[in-house]
């Protein structure tokens, strides 16, 4: 067995079903051991932020990591932008990054990066192999860190790749963690019974799924208290049958509005929010000092356990429900007519959207109705940019499609941000994955203007009109779609957008519609 | 005065003339400036790769830095592949970056990263502004090192950026560099006289521009020393009028032999060669210790003037003229027939490119011929892709294109780099830049099937064919061209290339050639 054969054969052995690549020559070892092993289903993305967006989407909905595989410094800048997002979604997620022969680095080739420098930027696990000895250890430790919840990554020199090995494969990592601090979750019941319509709890991460929400349900119908999600959730699950929770604003001063009457906070797999940019005279921080906090500690795997826990302690109990108490039953909006808009887009995707559908949101200025007008939808999914590196919307969708090839995915994407990996269409196309991709086509980073705006500065000037518009020329979202080998169309009303839509989700495979906005 | 327009002045007051930018919220200060200044141009990019290629290309056709302005740290992590290729290829640039508020970040905000620990992966300098006084001496230094031919980054917070200041503009930094060492210069004269013929000098950097190759050609004639070129030149200038440069072989075991008739070596603007990749029993180096190497040491500017310092000392000398000692005469190739090749693309490229175009070129494989074949065209500039991070070329032409706006630009360029930075296709569109790209569509990463085969590795496993392979769906390049604004032709014999070829060349702006190989 080659080194490269172990890294497979370890990674496999632990449910590592699929690999997001773009190899280069220090990587074919690699590339070689999946031939041999097929154990391990390749997908090859054309830049690297498509490997590692569709990656932190895949981590995302199967609850276990994808291998993304990267060619030395550069193919791992490219996919960084992706990787801080799957980071801050706490995505499991292994990258394996071939590094030079490690006796050809001194001669500082021409290619060299400080590798390890770029990876400690967004992993919470890495490591390079410096001992072929320990290789299917460090594969499986980064496996084991990844199920945690985590960026990891493994760097290998190409020498030893190639190299014949005699080591067993490692089934197992030896650091496991499986905790669940019961502590944490005493804290919790006793401030909602001291409190509980004063106490706010604030779901993210692995507490924003069925079997946590339901939980959670029951604690708000029981004490009282209000249920809000992560203003940028790495996965919730929503509508029909499930709690309706409030979505923490974006801009400070409204955040701050809608928790400040809270005397006390829970978070469930969710961290303290706090401002997107600091805005001059505002605060970073959304809750005051005086206001209490109770963190519920669980690992991911345990925090809906912890959260059934929770609500047992309720048991039977009820009292009147706020925000987040009951559950939605399907109402969907009226399908709206006419010229284009953000909420007439909104209420069309929230009237056609399929039962279990994935929703991939990336477009903040656009889709700021979406996730109102859906609340009551049939039950799906629903993905957001978590950590603002732009151009994870159609990667990520990929990778969401991949994970549930039985789910129809729905990419309701920016067009500014697109542009960033729109190279992810041509996996789509590859894949055949049953992605819909609606590009909300503005022609502007219209969030910047907004800033300006809010800042007092209602009429940009000659360059702050030209760095934040996206015309002259024109994007073509069709050609471009078209180009990659996705089907498009253009639409520029209401109706055209419900026909086209309608269309699109009864056939399988990718399509793209240009929303003229 | 605030701090973004104490940056903008001290940089124009400096001949900072023009920024690639692709802005956000944290850099918005910046592009208010840039409107209260008119004295920098400012060219938007859709992603951060085309930011950075355009300023490498800028710079190294300007010898002067161009701004690239880049939001936190997901938009230098975007555009670090880029200035891992000008780093590589010392060229002068300055890269500013919004921070957080300093008051925001202890908050770690979702966009948060390490920006200097990314930054120091590729600047030769860099700072953090952290004292509003000394805001335009670090915008002074910054330039001043880049104009050393250096990647400068220097991070500012948006707070800084915000603040009124009331210092001077600082004129010049404290720190300038205009060495050239003279006892070198002796060094390299005394080994011509003793051994002249068995002398390869290696040439790079500032010494392969016109004046200073004009002195080597002489020093050629005088001592019988072989003239090479770096494999992947920064910028040299060739084709009739200039000497016949020798290229090192990519492959070691070419270089090798090509070098190793030599007892001496002499470098001028270049590194000491080493192998790109670690091969399996190959040396990374391509000379031996025996070996006698002299640098010659001088400042960028100062190159070319301890190059005809050299020449001086053979004034009027002249011996048996080995490689490089004569100077080209035109010599076209004859316009080839019949379906295209490699060969036959740069057979056309070489017969019909102007007197004074610059030629970018990403297409090692599909290239190969194109170097050798144009060595007596019509005088004209040759950049490379210097550090190997591939996606260099379509924003490299744009940058080019915008420093020479009286010249054509060619861009010859592979299908798989392009397709890292296409978005730059718009930026061409939108600035009318007079650059012609040429697709090499072999549609795959042929270097990796190269690379496997010299391995021994002449049939590739499922895995290996389809990582390697871009076609299933086929790209198609005019579609993409024309969605991103730049009109388009598909060709696939010679005839049609010269003919569209032509056509492009005699007007003005963009175009793109799909060339089917």
């Amino acid at each position: 067995m080659t080194g490269a054969e172990l890294i497979v054969n370890t990674a496999a052995g632990l449910q590592v079903d699929i690999c997001f690549a773009n190899p280069g020559t220090t990587e074919m070892p690699i590339v070689e051991a999946f031939d041999k092993s097929k154990r391990i289903r390749s997908v090859l993305g054309l830049f690297e932020g498509v490997c590692t967006g569709a990656a932190d989407g895949y981590g995302r909905m199967a609850d276990k990591p994808a291998m993304v595989l990267l060619h030395l410094g550069p193919g791992l800048a490219n996919g960084l932008a992706n990787l801080h997002n799957a980071k801050r979604a706490n995505t499991p997620l292994v990258n394996i990054i071939g590094q030079h022969a490690s006796w050809h680095l001194p001669a500082d080739p021409l290619l060299a990066m400080d590798i390890e420098a770029l990876a400690a930027t967004v992993s919470a696990w890495q490591r390079t192999n410096r001992d072929l000895d320990r290789l299917s250890r460090d594969t499986a430790d980064a496996v084991s860190a990844a199920l945690q919840g985590k960026v990891a990554t493994l760097i290998v020199p190409h020498d030893h790749q190639l190299a014949p090995v005699q080591v067993p494969v490692v089934g197992k990592s030896s650091h496991e963690d499986d905790h669940l601090d019961q502590g944490s979750v005493e804290s919790a019941v006793r401030m909602l019974h001291k409190s509980g319509p004063r106490t706010a709890v604030i779901l993210g991460g692995r507490a924003a799924r069925r079997r946590g929400l339901t939980a959670m349900a029951k604690v708000s119908a029981a004490t009282g208290c209000s249920l809000f999600i992560e203003t940028f959730p790495a996965r919730v699950e929503r509508g029909a049958g499930l709690p309706l929770l409030e979505r923490i604003p974006y801009f400070p001063d409204q955040a701050v509005s809608a928790l400040s009457q809270y005397e006390c906070v829970i978070f469930a797999g969710a961290r303290e929010p706090v401002a997107f940019f600091g805005y001059p005279g505002q605060s970073s921080y959304f809750l005051s000092e005086q206001q209490v906090r109770v963190h519920i500690k669980a690992s991911p795997r345990n925090m809906e356990n912890a959260l059934q826990g929770l609500a047992d302690s309720f048991n039977g109990g009820s009292k009147n429900s706020a925000a987040g108490g009951q559950c939605a039953s399907v109402q969907r909006p009226q399908l709206p007519r006419g010229g284009l808009t953000p909420l007439k887009v909104a209420a069309v995707l929230a009237a056609l959207q399929p039962e279990g559908a994935i929703i991939v949101e990336e477009a903040i200025t656009s889709a700021g109705d979406y996730f109102q007008l859906s609340k009551t939808a049939p039950a799906h999914t629903y993905l957001a940019l978590t950590g603002g590196a732009i151009g994870q919307g159609i990667p990520c969708a990929l990778g969401a499609s991949l994970a549930c090839p039985d789910r129809p995915v729905i990419n309701l994407q920016a067009d500014g941000s697109a542009m960033y990996t729109l190279q992810a269409l041509w996996s789509q196309a590859r894949q055949g994955a049953n992605v819909k991709t609606l590009i909300c086509c503005n022609r502007s980073y219209a969030i910047l203007r907004l800033e300006l705006a809010r800042a007092g500065k209602q009429f940009p000037g000659e360059h702050a009109e030209s760095l934040t518009n996206l015309s002259n020329p024109a994007l073509d979202w069709v050609e471009l779609s078209r180009g990659f080998g996705v089907p498009a169309a253009r639409v520029d009303t209401a109706e055209e957008l419900a026909r086209e839509l309608a269309r699109a989700l009864a056939a399988p495979g990718p399509y793209l519609i240009e929303m003229l906005l």
